[in-house]
């Protein structure tokens, strides 16, 4: 268990990830998922503008690939790195729930350390919920500008992007369900509303740009 | 480029995945990431069911779990090898691109050979549709049934499930709108009519399952 949480995800093998999310073990689960999936989201933005960038028939959006490429790598970046701090946040968590409990002075510390360490564990989750939202516009746009030869893989990256917001609220909600501090369960709860709002539409656009790309070329 | 077709996806670390992925290389590509989001839902199906298989608590579920044990596995092991058919089947696309056309003959075995290509190359995404919305029920279950203490991780992997089903409906329609034998393009349109029938209710289902279980409980 050590081991899985102190590698980072990056390196392991995608047969070692998925074994090891199968598996029993405490970390990797749902939150490494979710960040991974939208790292693949971002990947797929970036894919469709390198499959842009300096093709003539595009140069009228090459300055605005270019701009989206730039922020839809660090998108990718904090992605890869929240996948790590989702499994070290959710691994303190496991191991406050563990702590001693013999004495009324041990279950006053456990409950104090396990509420510490749910707060912080809310936090990666809450940040993947972010950078996916963030994401969600950038589909839409390479959808509308992108090389229409990849246009599909525009719209799998606002499935991803769409699906790693979502996900992502569950994985920040199995949290707060446990956490007493109303203030921060309040604040949280507002910031996974403004992730929700307008998601559905920006999703729909995108898709529905996509489809009409994608439609059989009619019969002349 | 021969190389990331050759080499089998599972075995690529997370952070080359991501890299090729976001790169101009034509695979991996969409196909890819939708597939080994699908193999993530189904790993997560797993892991519910391993921390719920063995549990006294659970016992009266035990045979239900270790049954869809073994489905949420088979799924898991079909995304996988279906990454690298899609991988494969969209290089011969490529290839069928880039043969000579310096006369009519050569034009017409291309036209020929770029047919065949996509019509093989339309078959990995929609048995990727087909296995991820398998997944979507056996996702429903352990929500519904599954230890509690891991209930997001079910939502999580209901979201990829879904999301895995409807970017793989896009990667098969891509190759579709280039498709001319029109008896495949129904059948093949009538597949993913099925695939999105009750999709998002039963995604619904599943999510509205989670969230209640995730509710804050209520002060005494």
């Amino acid at each position: 268990m050590q081991q899985s949480i102190r590698r980072e995800v990056r390196s392991v093998s995608i047969q070692t990830f998925l074994d090891e999310l199968a598996s029993s073990a405490p970390t990797p689960g749902g939150g490494a998922a979710t960040a991974l999936v939208g790292a693949m989201g971002a990947a797929l933005v970036s894919m469709v503008c390198n499959l842009t960038i300096g093709r003539p028939r595009y140069a009228g959006v090459e300055a605005a690939m270019r701009d989206i490429l730039t922020r839809s790598e660090q998108i990718r970046q904090n992605l890869i790195a929240l996948a790590d701090d989702d499994a070290a946040a959710y691994a303190e968590v496991v191991a406050a729930y563990r702590l001693p409990r013999s004495d009324e002075a041990e279950k006053a510390a456990r409950a104090e350390a396990i509420q510490r360490a749910l707060v912080r564990a809310a936090v990666p989750p809450l940040a993947v919920t972010k950078e996916c939202r963030s994401l969600v516009p950038l589909c839409l746009q390479v959808a509308a500008h992108g090389n229409v030869a990849v246009v599909s893989d525009a719209g799998v990256a606002a499935e991803l992007a769409a699906a790693g917001v979502r996900a992502s609220i569950l994985n920040v909600r199995i949290n707060l369900a446990e956490i007493k501090d109303a203030e921060f369960v309040a604040k949280t709860e507002d910031d996974l509303a403004a992730a929700e709002r307008g998601l559905q539409e920006d999703l729909d656009r995108a898709i529905s740009i996509v489809r009409a790309k994608l439609a059989p070329k009619a019969t002349p």
